[in-house]
């Protein structure tokens, strides 16, 4: 449930006016961040992370044998790296499974074509003539029978971006575009990967099918293969065979895990039953190892707890870090985070989730409300050694904490660089060798310094439950 | 069989003292041919032969239903470029399929290990205790029996070099590995792959047992599978999976296909039965489209004689170019070439072979006797303006011509940058988007001057046949 962007504009103002008293960050505690940022960029925890995550677990699907490990790994991590609570909580979710995948040229240019299942497939073969859409568009206004018989294939290509602006209409490719071709009577979809390489390796991702709709194959093709399947339609009508063995299999249940650095008592009094959330996904895809994708936002964040547990003294607030299950799949993990917590909206202060690979961080924003600007710009401050702007329109929450932000969290936003995060997004090649060990560190600098100074704030971010259901007029 | 180093030179010697007239290009052909360069630089019929190629003939590795297509593909496209006699000789070798492999750690890090099976390789599944080796040497010095049960592992990691010289070591590891692990007792062989990318994409290639061995399954991993592997390993001990369904199965025949641009009787009197050769192999392997390796070749060669052919007037010697059959299992179509052109040495005046990816030619040699090293100039000087640097101590005959020019005849050396080509050697990324169509341009602007300019040259370039057995002590 959505709550209309004119009644969350409404209900921000409220909360701005309600926390009147400025928010501000003690100097002493600006001072100790200044030394955490520079005890983080010289630190290992967050390869040691990503590296012993991508390697000992590898691929973790959310619901296979992986995730399980993950979970284990995550619960065992919490307690090396000194968080002193540990926990997990229940997240069920329907299982996809993919067991093969493959595509095929037919006929006098007969030649494979590499490509993989979008998340939430199902399987089947089919053969049929393809009918190429320059984009999501085209084929929406194809008319209901048109592709009888044909597959579709969408060939829409995704645009290169810092800020990754390019996905948003390259994912709607995917989550979409299979519904459009079964409207339009398609026995099959294919799409040119959302991605922004040029290697032999398709891009998965999650896609959904109208509920009313019998569901067809979908897959998407590497980009190299777009590229190929393009020109052969150039030269003449073709034919190809898409043979998809993956599928939902029952329920499954994975789990949130969430490590703390409890809040002293003695250092803040009345805030350490208060929070300032940071962390990541534990699932991945299953083709690569899920380094980027994210094994990075789990390291940089546990990493940040650690360095932050490890300080002389502990923070006012509770610092707890979460390792969400099932992003992947549809935000699983972070909506059942947001009804397990779902009467604890004001004790989550701030909040930010590491997504968005491992480059460095840039900019710097939230949502906070007037009041807390002043502390929010403290934050910006001691994040501006680290090459990070204050920017003031761009930014939100990240996907697992965007269920509880819609529900009054306020959010952080610490905007990653993500110019080449979609050459190896939910590919094979996302994989631990990808990753820059300094661009990580400075990454776990950053949420360290960022969630250290939320923790020692005076005064509150805005955090407040929003009705449950917009007023009546 | 080969000529011994010494007595090559000493045939050397022989021959630059046998041509004695010293051979010159005249002015009217270097005129020409400064034309002809900027006309190919201007002029796509290189890069419309690769796209064609690479898409409506696509994979085509030797014996397949691709390679046959392959073969229909050049015979028709030298007849349309206007080559006035085309014709094929048989080539026929063992044909190899590769019908699925995979591969995977066991136990308590289960994951899939991305690789390929080496060209050659037996089929089997085998599953063991992996042993690994930093470099072949190391597997070489295992005592015999000591890898009873297990899988040997050469995690030897390919240079990145300019002039490819890295390839001769890792292409080593790959020819000569699989039989060290035989002789030290391995049931099953994988090696990091001779490439030097990150991408998830093994590199294929070919291997070779020892005849008195029993062969042994064996892979080539991606490069970031072999890091993981390494550390896995380092963590403890790691037992893997190997399942490869390929191997040899009877015979087949492909063919060497040859279009020439006759010399003019009226132009060149007593020259035309003499041939330029250039060309580059039609086969590639089955896992790209052989778009570097070696759909440019072919393209740059035959677009190359293309031009020289739509000259006002032809050219004193004819040019031949040939896109030989079967290149990456064994040199099946130069040795074939070879065998049947082998008492018309001193009529291959001069060859030079296209098949080192799309990169730009920046160095040019040739073996040529003194006697003709005038000649050698003034197409180096042709050359120049090109980007291409006259260099004496570096190349040598590329793969298909080494068996005829073994025999006598002289090789010339058009140096391509090689600087990526490693990347995608031999992966499913060899593939048409990574070509450059301007450093395609330059190939064939570089061949057509050389090839031209050769056919122009008054006096020969000392190719003769040698004796074809070493003379006794």
């Amino acid at each position: 449930m959505r709550v209309a962007p004119v009644l969350l504009a409404a209900a921000f103002t409220v909360s701005a006016v309600a926390g009147q008293r400025e928010s501000r960050i003690p100097n002493a505690a600006l001072l100790t961040a200044a030394q955490l940022r520079e005890r983080a960029l010289a630190d290992d925890t967050g390869w040691m992370l990503v590296e012993s995550l991508t390697t000992e677990v590898g691929p973790r699907m959310a619901g296979s044998p992986g995730d399980a490990r993950a979970v284990a790994w995550a619960v065992a991590k919490f307690k090396a790296l000194g968080y002193d609570k540990v926990w997990t909580e229940p997240v069920t979710f329907p299982r996809w499974v993919r067991r093969s995948e493959s595509g095929a040229v037919l006929g006098v240019h007969a030649q494979p074509l590499v490509l993989t299942a979008l998340g939430g497939s199902v399987g089947g073969t089919v053969e049929g003539e393809v009918v190429r859409f320059a984009d999501l568009a085209a084929l929406e206004a194809a008319p209901a029978g048109s592709l009888a018989g044909k597959i579709a294939f969408v060939d829409y290509r995704m645009q290169r971006a810092r800020d990754g602006s390019g996905y948003g209409p390259a994912s709607k490719v995917r989550s979409s575009g299979p519904s459009a071709a079964i409207r339009a009577g398609a026995i099959g979809y294919v799409m040119r990967s959302a991605g922004t390489d040029w290697q032999r390796n398709p891009h998965t991702g999650n896609t959904r099918y109208d509920p009313r709709l019998t569901p067809i194959p979908a897959a998407a093709l590497a980009n190299p293969d777009a590229d190929q399947l393009a020109r052969l339609l150039a030269l003449e009508p073709t034919r190809v065979r898409l043979a998809l063995d993956c599928g939902f299999e029952g329920t499954a249940t994975s789990y949130n895990v969430i490590g703390e650095i409890t809040g002293s008592k003695a250092a803040g009094g009345k805030r350490r039953h208060e929070v300032v959330l940071i962390g990541g996904h534990l699932d991945s895809w299953d083709l690569g190892t899920g380094a980027i994708d994210d094994g990075a936002g789990i390291a940089i964040t546990m990493a940040a707890g650690h360095l932050i547990g490890k300080l002389r003294k502990p923070p006012k607030r509770t610092i707890r870090v979460v390792g969400f299950a099932n992003e992947e799949q549809g935000l699983y993990g972070g909506k059942a985070y947001a009804q397990a917590h779902a009467h604890e909206i004001a004790e989550h202060q701030l909040m930010a989730e590491s997504d968005f690979g491992a480059g460095r961080i840039y900019a710097f924003n939230s949502n906070a409300p007037t009041a807390a600007q002043a502390a929010v710009t403290q934050i910006a401050e001691a994040l501006a050694p680290l090459g990070i702007e204050r920017v003031t329109v761009k930014g939100g929450a990240g996907p697992d904490i965007g269920p509880i932000a819609a529900n009054g969290a306020t959010w952080a936003w610490l905007g990653q660089d993500g110019t080449e995060y979609f050459d190896l997004h939910h590919t094979a090649d996302d994989t631990l060798d990808k990753i820059d060990p300094q661009a990580l560190a400075q990454n776990v600098a950053a949420y360290a310094v960022f969630a250290y100074l939320a923790a020692q704030a005076d005064g509150d971010f805005g955090s407040a439950a929003k009705p449950a259901t917009p007023p009546r007029q």
